[in-house]
């Protein structure tokens, strides 16, 4: 018997996918970067079906890749090209099992689209605030895996802190039941937290116990241009100091970046009619009957003003222009896969060294490619951004910028390390920056999260290759 | 050489104590429970000295049990009755190593007294939010090690929810250098989450980056005879809904708690003239010019009044005022201490199953030892109440009380057990609850934690007994 054999005996034909056909859409991922090619996709419809499948492989010695909605951007949902590798979708896992909106909870199965999750938590008036452009199609079990980021990280925290319990299908297919909706539970290790953001490879995440939080059905928002990322990092200050906890996002984007979404975007519009280098999306939220939203905003934008950190606003005065604002800064992601290649970092620095970090990056940049283009944009308030790279509009060629990707992200990333930052702040690991990663790491810090991987899967089937390099 | 002749001679004499009368002071914790027999006690002054320390016991085979402020509840910093284990205090690590008010970080040794995190954080006009009655003599070392909770953890999250990164010494003396201050970081497992909470099972933390917050001065806080304990719960909501994330602390204290502080805490006076079963404490907190607390609060207080769930209330006018209502809450701990035997419970379940576990457990309680008195006060806005346990105060006895320990835990536990909840909501296993709480815990989670600490501790070095009970 074949794994394949043994998987179709156990879960039914209809959950294995064998064909090229069907096989394909697990061989790359949405930006069509990395490929793979899967033994075979298995797709169970529970917990216990998930269990068996890996108890299979397990027995089988065969490696097994969870996959979510397939949105990833280091590659961490890919098999290798070896065609040996067992893909695991978790696609059809999508039951919402409990809504407590007293308690503030919400436990789904770990397939859930992330927007269905966000739904589940406004239809009893609760807000689930993991947000991300790909939200229509990622899944919470990928979120966490993955630990997930998103704009609304300033407020609420990554996906790790959204979340109080897991269910977990173990390396050897046994199931960790940590489901508990407690809000304290110092009953010894934090095994919850391990397997946020272990990106499959220490068990495969089949259910969540989430928090929720008060509906935040009202919003003051506003599209900024800035004369510089130090004056978008002092008007953070000021924003924070009057909107307080209320603050919900604060996001930079770049002239490059908007550029790209007004090329690709329909319906997308400059707010204003003069270029400016930096733009800032900001948005305040809060209860139905929180007055002190646009008051905030305004006495903010104000002192903006008078400091001159800020050079010109528009405050969303509908929920259409609020979308239309949202769309300039969420379009980016997809705008960007029709704009030729593209290299993606997403990096972080204390917020503080913002400003010296994308100056001093963009000169080195230019000096590995002269000409490379920088859609600079990201999460501000949390010292994050995404420095993506594109070639040059008149003259650039796809070719040269895939040539120069090691020197270009050499120069991201040492200036990254040179102020104590992280090179993937949300992305992940997955195989595209394990081992930019693991060459700047401490090698004690390698040994501790080996020995950690070896215990918990010692026959290193899941999801090898993932996070930390082959030895 | 022994293990006391390397340390003396790699730390200097001053740096080990063996005198008896030295040692006595770690024989005990603060509540007098508990005992244990150091073979030495030393006192490393710098990470350096601890990573010594420990690589020498390391090659002596010998176990190494941390200590910080002593204030635990399980147990957790006592060395065994065998008279071999090394007790390894961080009281000389008592550095601010690094404030940055702009980026919101506090970098601080592990022996540090949790008062001076917060002072430390106060003189750059920031909030440290992690409060807790032992505060003057507890080190943050320590609350994060056992992942402390306190009165903040409403708004601000345990102390895990409070740090960015830690230094750690591994159990062969390697040291960990996980100190970044950055908001998001997805480079692999979290390791920082993993050592918060483990009780030095895993590793001594010997340093700590944590999160600061906006200072906020201004409190609004009151005072509450409630009629029940439903009432506590359906209040809460009240109070969220007008304060939002201004609500700092909502504490529920019983009749018998605020007796007891009345009896034994100079200065503490019942601010109402009639007796009530229940009581509250609230407190909202914000900046200085935040002027909507006290409407806030007022409303909340006037909807709870309208709809029968308070009795009396009383909101502090000064500073003074505001201090003496505190004082009935954190006197407790404090208060139980001269109050005779005192047998500490630490539970949580889901909110709205408070008042049924509250009702439940009395019964049980009651049918175990007639005329128990149950010192109960906690956290209700978490979910977590202190479940104490002491003789009846006419007739009862220490003696009998103790004897009926066993069967008194074991009632509420399984009340605990059997609306989900955790018999350990803060105060960690230690060895004080380390075998009740594997009794009711999957195995497949024990083995989980097994692996772990075999992973990182593979001779059973550090803190051995702590939190996992012996095969």
């Amino acid at each position: 018997m074949t794994v394949i054999d043994d998987l179709t005996s156990a879960l039914g034909p209809g959950a294995v996918l064998t064909e090229p056909d069907d096989l394909a859409a697990y061989s790359t991922d949405w930006r069509g970067a990395g490929s793979g090619r899967p033994h075979c996709v298995v797709r169970p419809s529970a917990t216990a079906e998930v269990a068996t499948a890996v108890r299979l492989c397990h027995e089988a010695g065969v490696a097994v890749v969870p996959h979510g909605g397939g949105t990833g951007l280091s590659g961490g949902a890919l098999p290798d090209d070896s065609g040996t590798q067992v893909v695991l979708s978790l696609a059809r896992m999508r039951r919402v099992r409990e809504v407590d909106a007293a308690g503030d909870t919400l436990t789904v199965d770990a397939g859930v689209v992330l927007a269905d999750v966000q739904a589940a938590a406004e239809a009893v008036d609760r807000l689930f605030p993991l947000s991300l452009a790909s939200e229509g199609s990622c899944t919470i079990g990928g979120n966490l895996a993955t630990n997930a980021g998103g704009t609304a990280v300033l407020r609420y925290g990554m996906a790790r802190e959204l979340v109080l319990g897991l269910e977990v299908v173990l390396a050897d297919g046994r199931v960790w039941d940590g489901l508990r909706p407690l809000r304290k539970d110092n009953t010894g290790y934090d095994l919850t937290q391990l397997f946020c953001g272990s990106e499959g490879t220490l068990g495969i995440i089949t259910a969540a116990t989430l928090r929720l939080f008060p509906a935040t059905p009202r919003h003051a928002t506003a599209w900024l241009a800035l004369p510089s990322v130090e004056a978008a990092v002092s008007l953070l200050g000021q924003v924070r100091a009057r909107a307080g906890q209320s603050l919900a996002a604060y996001e930079l984007v770049s002239r490059e970046a908007l550029d790209t979404v007004l090329r690709h975007v329909p319906g997308a519009r400059d707010p204003f009619g003069e270029r400016h280098d930096w733009y800032a999306l900001v948005e305040l939220s809060g209860a139905t009957d929180d007055e002190g939203l646009e008051p905030a905003l305004e006495a903010a934008l104000t002192a903006g003003f008078e400091a001159s950190l800020v050079t010109d606003a528009v405050v969303a005065g509908s929920p259409t222009q609020r979308e239309s604002l949202w769309l300039l800064r969420e379009g980016i992601s997809e705008a960007q896969n029709h704009d030729g290649a593209s290299l993606k970092h997403d990096v972080s620095v204390p917020v503080a060294l913002l400003p010296d970090l994308l100056a001093d990056t963009a000169g080195r940049l230019e000096a590995v490619l002269p000409g490379v283009r920088l859609v600079t944009y990201g999460h501000v308030g949390d010292g994050n951004v995404h420095h993506n790279l594109a070639a040059a509009l008149d003259g650039g060629s796809d070719d040269d910028l895939r040539a120069a990707a090691g020197d270009l992200a050499d120069a991201i990333y040492d200036a990254v390390a040179e102020r104590g930052g992280s090179i993937s702040a949300e992305h992940g690991l997955g195989t595209a920056k394990r081992d930019a990663n693991a060459a700047r790491t401490d090698p004690v810090e390698l040994d501790l999260m080996r020995s950690i991987k070896q215990a918990l899967d010692p026959d290193g089937l899941m999801n090898p290759g993932k996070v930390l390099p082959p030895r």
